[in-house]
């Protein structure tokens, strides 16, 4: 079965309303086996893009992550990269700011960890958060130390959205190809996930009281999320909303997203010139010597 | 005498050819002793106001000085700044470019050299460089690694006042106050003061040939910051042109526009609120113990 990634991408300028979004598709798989199969082909065929990528150092990429807790970001990229050679690839994961990264603005602590041409970057959370956990939580804005807070709260986002944009297009003229992707689960799944996460020794760690508060949050978040990502989806730098109750097509549907995005490209490994063939000519001869 | 600095300032969308703009207006000062004293009494206010600016710890200020060679930056940098604390104040000089800085978009790195809230940052050139210098020897650009060098070849210098305006926007929003020094030479002037760096001991280092090569690019560069100056001056984040055929004026001016741009912000010492004064208190019995 193939995947049209197209049905989960959000087109520039639309109105996202998250409860018309399904969190659960048919899925790509029809049995365990054949996901692990199809993961693997994925993973493979990725390793070798990002080969490619690597060597033609024409773009970097960039992958954003957001989603609830629970939803399975972590797992994606850990499934989804581990055959990528990380030489090339840095995952960030962005938790609470610094206190010299609140001291500037609110895109600063991210641009340090941009990938480089040539390499995959991928951001779990990120600048997005600013618009997101800050928006459901204005008390966060409040401490960020802001000159001249509004006095009508909505304009604080709508720059903040543009300030987004503007960066997105910049990147991508000097060539950063972004994509993000929202992992969109059902609030009764996330549930089950944190249950099963009480229960496992091996995930309980993983859990704390504060992410119960913020499940009491879920349908403010649901209400930025669609905001945000109508306001920053752009031809070229798009969201997907990729339906993640089923952890195992979540993770098909962002490795097919991925591909596709690497197919979008220039790619070709540099070519030998006739005086390049000349030089390691010579080479031979040296080292034959 | 007083300084009208709005004299000085590129308005925003201005058409600038700097064959119309001064480098040499009538002196401020009257002898070499009056210069002194005035430029004390600007130093004097300068570090009293960037005390001030730091406890209040509301805005960033950025400043940046662009010019030709031998204009006198790096003096105006030091007589002006030189009574500031330089745990509020900091110079960034941007020379080469590393092969790091390079795999990056040309704005990457200048941003991690930004200044926090309650700082002056001093950009000794800056990110403009690339729609200067860059423009000039276009050979540069080359080496940049852009995956998609536009057919049409000014579009990339619109993509990058931009990609500028958009930056300085978002900083302008979120704290950050930027001042943009040209320091206007003429090219005659600019040969005296070669000669003198030749005949000089303590001066003949900072001498090159690049430099002469640079000069005979002289018309060239004036195009292209005329173009850059209007394209990038705003409201928010103006250009100025300061007359630098006489160095002790120019420093007057410069110090002058600080000491304008301080009188603009919304600064005062954190207020003591009841709730503190009796913590004060408080503290002030145990130290008395």
């Amino acid at each position: 079965m193939k995947i049209h990634t197209g049905d989960f991408r959000v087109h520039e300028d639309a109105t996202v309303d998250l409860g018309h979004w399904p969190t659960e598709v048919d899925p790509v798989y029809k049995s365990k086996k054949q996901y692990k199969s199809l993961l693997q082909k994925h993973v493979d065929k990725l390793s070798e893009l990002q080969r490619l990528h690597y060597a033609s150092n024409r773009y970097a990429l960039l992958l954003i992550f957001q989603a609830m807790d629970a939803a399975g970001k972590d797992g994606a990229i850990r499934h989804v990269m581990s055959g990528v050679n990380p030489q090339g690839c840095q995952v960030f994961s962005f938790k609470h700011p610094s206190a010299a990264e609140l001291e500037h603005d609110f895109l600063w602590r991210t641009t340090r960890d941009l990938p480089a041409r040539g390499r995959i970057g991928i951001f779990n959370r990120s600048y997005y958060e600013e618009v997101l956990i800050t928006r459901v939580h204005p008390k966060i804005l409040q401490g960020e130390g802001l000159p001249d807070l509004p006095a009508d709260d909505d304009s604080v986002w709508h720059d903040r959205y543009r300030s987004i944009r503007d960066l997105e297009t910049h990147l991508h003229c000097n060539g950063t190809r972004i994509v993000k992707f929202f992992l969109h689960l059902s609030k009764d799944e996330q549930r089950k996930r944190f249950l099963a996460r009480i229960d496992e020794p091996d995930k309980n760690w993983k859990f704390s009281m504060n992410d119960i508060v913020e499940r009491g949050f879920w349908k403010e978040y649901m209400k930025v999320y669609g905001e945000c990502l109508g306001a920053t989806s752009s031809e070229d730098s798009p969201w997907y909303v990729v339906p993640a109750d089923d952890k195992e097509n979540a993770r098909l549907i962002v490795s097919q997203i991925i591909l596709d995005t690497f197919d979008g490209l220039k790619m070709a490994f540099p070519k030998t010139t006739p005086a390049r063939q000349k030089e390691l000519a010579s080479i031979r001869k040296t080292l034959e010597k």
